[in-house]
């Protein structure tokens, strides 16, 4: 059975994105601070066509895990359209990417595989499509922060993965805001941080 | 040459304690949640004159190393207040620990080797006695979070250790909440989370 699943950067007090975010500002102030492993490392690379010359130790092989059990994304619309101004002609996905949005719009097709679609029904019609697009692969919810909080107060993310990095941002999006705490649990799958670079943490979420 | 580190357990999303704390409720609703590893260890059983049955695992013998580190405290006048009225007779320090306050109050002694000491001139003085009193073990800084953000953001720091639980807390006592971001940075020294119940960060503070 295919999974639900998030991965995410997250600076150690819990921010995803700096302050001050924009379609010109992504990542919002110092927020690339909370990246800056994953650009180095060549499944990043590889999916934003940026050639050879990246890392390929034990970060890599994790971040390429990941990235191989994407059989399609969901995101919200503030995400799709900071992405929309900075992604290169061939979007990094390379599968289909489920906007959530009131905005109705024909899909939008990019070469290298990438598909948007836009979807006006509710996280739970998204989320069906793109189980249906991902087949026997994985669904990845990208982000951002709402839309992870929404389907993990939901009950329809089946696992949480956190690239924790040791950046302190002070202000910003934090991942959890607006989480319902008495509706989820999490169980620690695994942590590991080869490099020290970053410390990946994999935990299965329940209803409780 | 002996550090001064900070060990606190901190949720996943970013506090050390829940909300509406006081000494009736020292952790602040839910916050047992964040601890609740630690309790089960023989460690802070034998701290805190429970007797035998806690557990000799691998959480029990990363904190006894942090334990056994430890030759003085500092903690914050809160923080004291609310363990003034939890913790037992023999409190469960066995050292010096050095309490941030206005108040001007003589020396606590209590049986078992705690002695507090009130000091009113600042964090720096506090930390000369601090050293003074350790020889060449290492000072804690205890908490609460105020405590520790005071003493990152001086530089004061060497080494900042985080008990970090899959729990999520939603409100309460944010552990970074006042940090100055500008001012330090942080070396991941290593991560383990041998029973899954907790992971153990461990991180070199540094000012910029």
């Amino acid at each position: 059975m295919s999974k639900v699943f998030v991965h995410v950067g997250m600076s150690l007090d819990g921010f995803i994105a700096g302050p001050n975010r924009g379609p010109k500002n992504p990542l919002g102030d110092a927020g690339t601070s909370i990246h800056e492993w994953m650009f180095r490392q060549q499944a990043f690379r590889d999916a934003h066509g940026l050639g050879s010359g990246g890392e390929t130790g034990p970060d890599n092989q994790r971040l390429e895990l990941l990235v191989n059990r994407i059989g399609a994304n969901i995101m919200g619309k503030r995400m799709f359209e900071e992405g929309e101004a900075n992604w290169p002609e061939e979007a990094p996905f390379h599968n289909a990417v489920f906007v959530l949005t009131r905005e109705v719009r024909s899909p939008w097709k990019r070469p290298g595989g990438t598909t948007f679609y836009f979807v006006n029904n509710g996280i739970e019609a998204a989320l069906a499509k793109a189980r249906e697009a991902a087949g026997a692969k994985d669904v990845r919810v990208c982000g951002g922060n709402q839309a992870i909080v929404q389907y993990l107060n939901a009950g329809l993310i089946d696992e949480l993965c956190i690239s924790l990095t040791p950046v302190l941002l002070g202000q910003g999006l934090r991942l959890f805001d607006g989480i319902e705490k008495t509706r989820i649990s999490l169980d620690l799958i695994e942590s590991a941080s080869p490099s020290q670079a970053v410390t990946h943490l994999r935990y299965a979420v329940k209803l409780r």
